[in-house]
């Protein structure tokens, strides 16, 4: 757990972790450079502004662990085409898409570490050039020849958009419960883990059990990884690191550990939970606050113990595929977004 | 001429021009019924707030025109399938989509005489739901089964951003001159014209040369549709029919009227034009002097022989096809998009 853990297992975890995501970067990493030569030559225009802003996002980075997932897949699945590449690439491009249009709808000052893409190039152009990914996404999808994947990725952009609004919908409403929040991160997160995975069977031509094994691996991997994402949040471990947090606090999301500590909190706490969330009035301090709140009810430890059941649920959808490199890649990956502490 | 037209002639021509536009809505009344019902199913979601914030712009409804284009193009090939129907609200819902992020590009607070939806939604919202209807716009050309359409319409759709980009670094350079302003306007409004019609006849599998010169037709139609409706944005017998204008000045968006006045215009109109578009320095009395300067260069002469010419071109594409009731409308409509005063 990303709490109380002496920095000399921290560190080896670190190292752990590192390892797991690297084992499948490194598997994957000839696969990688070429979706990243193909993101690089479809964020193109003769409009100058695109590509500058697009590579300002795109470059940035991130983990590459949607288009990996992707990759992945394929590998499991004994894909040997060009296909995954640009699926890659497209699932990319909608991440990248949804990024910019997440910066305008959290007026966020900072993705990754960096000015935002809105903040440095204004809301506009993030929600234009945000259309213009996701357009060139469609694109490369329509170059595998497959609808099937079509309606995959189109489906899986809808849900997105509707969990993301129903994130807006549960902003600053202290009542929302961990069923809604599981709805939320779904639609706005593990929609697009699980289609990475699934149109890659597809390509494969593999059977529609398979199909339907890996979309559960990233349905489930995808609700871990946005469950420890809201809980680093919080944690004290992580500023230490140098990290922002209380982005989410700042800005009254409902997530699992504010979920958690307002139903075990005592009227004072719910009070707090109330000022801060509810009425968004913040003082210094707020944040160290529910920070100590969540730890007295042992809300860290409550939240890694679902996102684990996730994670499980997400190793269990891979027992039909054959032992190999590639699976246990995956299978450490299931691992990494758990005990990862960046 | 939307300027300078007594009152009797206008009356006469708008209703002259109402008919050219019921004339073809008469000829597909059944399948743009059939259309309305497509759009209302479609854009449902167990997230309440998505039809709700969709309902009021579709609702809002406009003339409908794209999707009548697609209609009437399958009618033209001879289409009798139902994909048609598909098709047309699909490129009605990337036109809403369109719209919705346009209102957060442009901070309109109207929108088709109504305050627009992000100003009751707000911005969050209309990006969400934006992206939502036009995924869902890709789930209908999936249905249809047609890589090709699917084709066509995700690089239009990449075009159109291309152009709002465009439109946004042109906004407020006064340097901006007539080339660069008809690619802004082939890319955000003609570039879905086209397209709408071009759909058509790929379902009905038509000839390549057919699906070119309906592509053309679309075109020339939108270029011609944009060059009046920015006209009309200046147009002092468009205020006296009660509407809003000035929209486009207020924003500092070189449109033609605005081109053409500042290239003739002489030292003093060009300091003018300098600080209330290049500076944003407006005050009262400004949009009437500029339209005044505008009349005494004969701006709108210009630009209607300008939309006269795409009018004209749109028209021309049409003569490989047989003549018939639909052929007639599709020529009526075009005179319509230059002669409208709405």
């Amino acid at each position: 757990m990303a709490v109380a853990v002496d920095s000399r297992v921290r560190d080896e975890r670190k190292d752990n972790d590192a390892a797991a995501l690297d084992y499948l970067a490194e598997l994957v990493a000839e696969d990688l450079q070429a979706v990243n030569a193909v993101i690089v030559d479809r964020m193109q225009s003769s409009v100058a502004l695109i590509p500058q802003l697009a590579g300002y996002i795109v470059a940035a980075g991130g983990k590459r662990l949607r288009p990996m997932l992707t990759l992945a897949s394929a590998r499991l699945c004994g894909y040997t085409g060009d296909h995954d590449k640009l699926l890659a690439a497209a699932v990319e491009f909608i991440h990248t898409a949804t990024l910019l249009h997440d910066d305008v709808v959290d007026e966020s000052g900072l993705r990754r570490g960096r000015a935002s893409a809105n903040a440095v190039f204004g809301n506009q152009a993030s929600v234009l050039v945000g259309d213009f990914l996701f357009s060139r996404a469609f694109l490369l999808m329509v170059e595998t020849g497959s609808l099937e994947v079509l309606r995959i990725l189109s489906r899986a952009s809808a849900v997105i958009a509707e969990g993301e609004v129903l994130q807006l919908q549960t902003t600053n409403n202290i009542e929302t419960d961990e069923a809604a929040y599981l709805d939320v991160i779904r639609g706005k997160t593990a929609a697009l883990f699980a289609a990475a995975c699934q149109v890659s069977v597809v390509i494969a031509g593999r059977s529609a059990d398979e199909a339907a094994a890996l979309e559960r691996y990233g349905m489930n991997l995808g609700i871990a990884f946005q469950l420890v994402d809201d809980l680093l949040d919080y944690s004290s471990l992580h500023r230490q690191f140098g990290k922002t947090i209380g982005d989410d606090f700042r800005e009254g999301k409902m997530t699992l550990p504010v979920v958690l500590a307002y139903q075990r909190g005592n009227e004072s706490e719910r009070a707090f939970w109330r000022r801060v969330l509810q009425d968004g009035n913040q003082v210094d301090g707020d944040l160290d606050r529910a920070i100590a709140i969540m730890r007295r009810h042992r809300v860290h430890e409550t939240a890694f113990d679902r996102a684990h059941g996730f994670v499980a649920a997400a190793k269990a959808s891979l027992t039909g595929f054959d032992d190999s490199p590639i699976r246990q890649a995956l299978l450490d990956v299931a691992n990494f977004v758990v005990e990862r502490e960046f």
